[in-house]
Protein backbone atom coordinates (compact mmCIF):
# COMPACT_ATOMS: atom_id res chain seq x y z
CA UNK A 1 0.00 0.00 0.00
CA UNK A 2 1.63 3.34 -0.61
CA UNK A 3 0.38 7.14 -0.51
CA UNK A 4 0.18 9.17 -3.14
CA UNK A 5 0.03 12.82 -2.73
CA UNK A 6 -0.76 15.24 -5.67
CA UNK A 7 -0.51 19.35 -6.04
CA UNK A 8 -2.38 20.14 -8.59
CA UNK A 9 -1.57 23.91 -9.37
CA UNK A 10 -2.67 25.91 -12.27
CA UNK A 11 -0.24 27.09 -15.25
CA UNK A 12 1.75 30.17 -14.15
CA UNK A 13 0.32 31.30 -17.26
CA UNK A 14 -3.06 30.83 -15.86
CA UNK A 15 -5.00 33.95 -13.69
CA UNK A 16 -5.88 32.75 -10.50
CA UNK A 17 -8.89 34.45 -9.02
CA UNK A 18 -8.44 32.81 -5.65
CA UNK A 19 -4.96 33.19 -4.86
CA UNK A 20 -5.30 37.18 -5.93
CA UNK A 21 -7.86 37.38 -3.28
CA UNK A 22 -6.19 35.41 -0.74
CA UNK A 23 -2.89 37.92 -1.30
CA UNK A 24 -5.37 41.14 -1.18
CA UNK A 25 -6.95 39.44 1.99
CA UNK A 26 -3.26 38.49 3.32
CA UNK A 27 -2.18 42.26 2.52
CA UNK A 28 -5.46 43.75 4.60
CA UNK A 29 -4.28 41.37 7.82
CA UNK A 30 -0.99 43.36 8.06
CA UNK A 31 0.93 40.41 5.94
CA UNK A 32 2.47 42.78 3.40
CA UNK A 33 5.41 40.43 3.18
CA UNK A 34 3.12 37.85 1.33
CA UNK A 35 3.47 38.03 -2.38
CA UNK A 36 2.28 35.82 -5.23
CA UNK A 37 -0.10 33.40 -3.68
CA UNK A 38 -1.23 30.80 -5.82
CA UNK A 39 -3.82 28.28 -5.04
CA UNK A 40 -4.40 25.20 -5.43
CA UNK A 41 -5.54 21.68 -4.55
CA UNK A 42 -4.13 18.72 -3.10
CA UNK A 43 -4.91 15.04 -3.33
CA UNK A 44 -4.34 12.00 -0.77
CA UNK A 45 -4.64 8.65 -2.02
CA UNK A 46 -4.11 5.43 -0.54
CA UNK A 47 -2.45 3.11 -3.30
CA UNK A 48 -2.56 -0.64 -3.42
CA UNK A 49 0.21 -1.53 -6.14
CA UNK A 50 3.37 -4.50 -6.15
CA UNK A 51 5.87 -1.82 -6.85
CA UNK A 52 6.47 1.93 -6.28
CA UNK A 53 6.63 2.48 -9.92
CA UNK A 54 2.84 0.76 -10.38
CA UNK A 55 1.63 3.22 -7.35
CA UNK A 56 2.88 6.56 -9.55
CA UNK A 57 1.44 4.83 -12.94
CA UNK A 58 -1.93 4.35 -11.41
CA UNK A 59 -1.74 8.36 -9.82
CA UNK A 60 -0.87 9.50 -13.30
CA UNK A 61 -3.87 8.03 -14.62
CA UNK A 62 -6.01 9.30 -12.07
CA UNK A 63 -4.68 12.45 -12.47
CA UNK A 64 -4.57 13.02 -16.10
CA UNK A 65 -8.12 11.21 -16.50
CA UNK A 66 -10.54 12.65 -13.38
CA UNK A 67 -8.26 14.79 -11.04
CA UNK A 68 -6.63 17.69 -12.86
CA UNK A 69 -7.77 19.36 -15.89
CA UNK A 70 -3.93 18.76 -18.31
CA UNK A 71 -4.91 22.27 -19.87
CA UNK A 72 -4.65 24.60 -16.97
CA UNK A 73 -3.28 23.07 -14.87
CA UNK A 74 0.03 21.06 -14.08
CA UNK A 75 0.35 18.63 -11.19
CA UNK A 76 3.64 16.96 -9.36
CA UNK A 77 2.99 13.46 -7.80
CA UNK A 78 5.16 11.85 -4.64
CA UNK A 79 4.58 8.22 -3.46
CA UNK A 80 5.37 7.03 0.12
CA UNK B 1 12.81 35.42 -0.28
CA UNK B 2 11.16 32.25 0.30
CA UNK B 3 8.52 30.11 -1.50
CA UNK B 4 6.17 28.57 1.09
CA UNK B 5 4.18 25.64 -0.03
CA UNK B 6 1.38 24.56 2.52
CA UNK B 7 -0.70 21.62 2.52
CA UNK B 8 -3.97 21.76 3.89
CA UNK B 9 -6.37 18.77 5.00
CA UNK B 10 -9.67 18.12 6.07
CA UNK B 11 -8.87 16.97 9.97
CA UNK B 12 -9.29 12.82 9.83
CA UNK B 13 -12.85 12.85 11.90
CA UNK B 14 -14.22 14.87 9.46
CA UNK B 15 -16.51 13.87 6.30
CA UNK B 16 -14.69 15.06 3.02
CA UNK B 17 -17.28 14.76 0.01
CA UNK B 18 -15.32 15.67 -2.39
CA UNK B 19 -12.85 12.61 -2.13
CA UNK B 20 -15.68 10.70 -1.96
CA UNK B 21 -16.73 11.65 -5.08
CA UNK B 22 -13.74 11.64 -6.78
CA UNK B 23 -13.28 7.75 -5.24
CA UNK B 24 -17.00 7.08 -6.66
CA UNK B 25 -15.49 8.28 -10.09
CA UNK B 26 -12.12 6.64 -10.22
CA UNK B 27 -13.23 3.51 -9.53
CA UNK B 28 -16.09 3.84 -12.11
CA UNK B 29 -13.07 4.84 -14.44
CA UNK B 30 -11.27 1.20 -13.58
CA UNK B 31 -8.76 2.47 -11.10
CA UNK B 32 -10.19 -0.07 -8.61
CA UNK B 33 -6.75 0.18 -6.86
CA UNK B 34 -7.68 3.84 -5.35
CA UNK B 35 -8.49 4.46 -1.77
CA UNK B 36 -9.11 6.69 0.68
CA UNK B 37 -9.29 9.79 -2.07
CA UNK B 38 -8.85 13.04 0.53
CA UNK B 39 -9.23 16.52 -1.60
CA UNK B 40 -7.62 19.75 0.27
CA UNK B 41 -6.05 22.65 -0.70
CA UNK B 42 -2.43 23.88 -1.78
CA UNK B 43 -1.28 27.09 -1.64
CA UNK B 44 2.02 28.37 -2.61
CA UNK B 45 3.28 31.99 -1.65
CA UNK B 46 6.82 33.74 -1.83
CA UNK B 47 7.67 35.25 1.21
CA UNK B 48 10.03 38.33 2.08
CA UNK B 49 11.83 37.37 5.03
CA UNK B 50 15.00 37.29 6.80
CA UNK B 51 15.64 34.12 7.59
CA UNK B 52 13.63 30.55 7.18
CA UNK B 53 12.43 31.08 10.58
CA UNK B 54 10.97 34.21 9.99
CA UNK B 55 9.41 33.21 6.79
CA UNK B 56 7.76 30.12 8.51
CA UNK B 57 6.29 32.63 11.18
CA UNK B 58 4.88 34.60 8.24
CA UNK B 59 3.27 31.64 6.65
CA UNK B 60 1.79 30.00 10.44
CA UNK B 61 0.07 33.28 11.17
CA UNK B 62 -1.37 33.72 7.46
CA UNK B 63 -2.90 30.09 7.60
CA UNK B 64 -3.88 30.36 11.33
CA UNK B 65 -5.63 34.03 10.14
CA UNK B 66 -7.20 33.34 6.73
CA UNK B 67 -5.76 30.21 4.74
CA UNK B 68 -6.93 27.01 6.94
CA UNK B 69 -9.95 27.05 9.38
CA UNK B 70 -8.71 25.26 12.41
CA UNK B 71 -11.26 23.80 13.40
CA UNK B 72 -11.72 21.64 10.65
CA UNK B 73 -8.34 21.54 8.76
CA UNK B 74 -4.60 20.84 9.48
CA UNK B 75 -1.77 22.51 7.78
CA UNK B 76 1.50 21.64 6.83
CA UNK B 77 4.01 24.43 5.48
CA UNK B 78 6.87 23.86 3.87
CA UNK B 79 9.70 26.68 3.11
CA UNK B 80 12.23 26.44 0.56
Amino acid sequence: MYKAKVNITLRKSILDPKGKAAHHALQNLGLKNVEDVRIGKFVEMNIEAGSKEEAQDIAETACAKLLANEVMEDYRIDIE
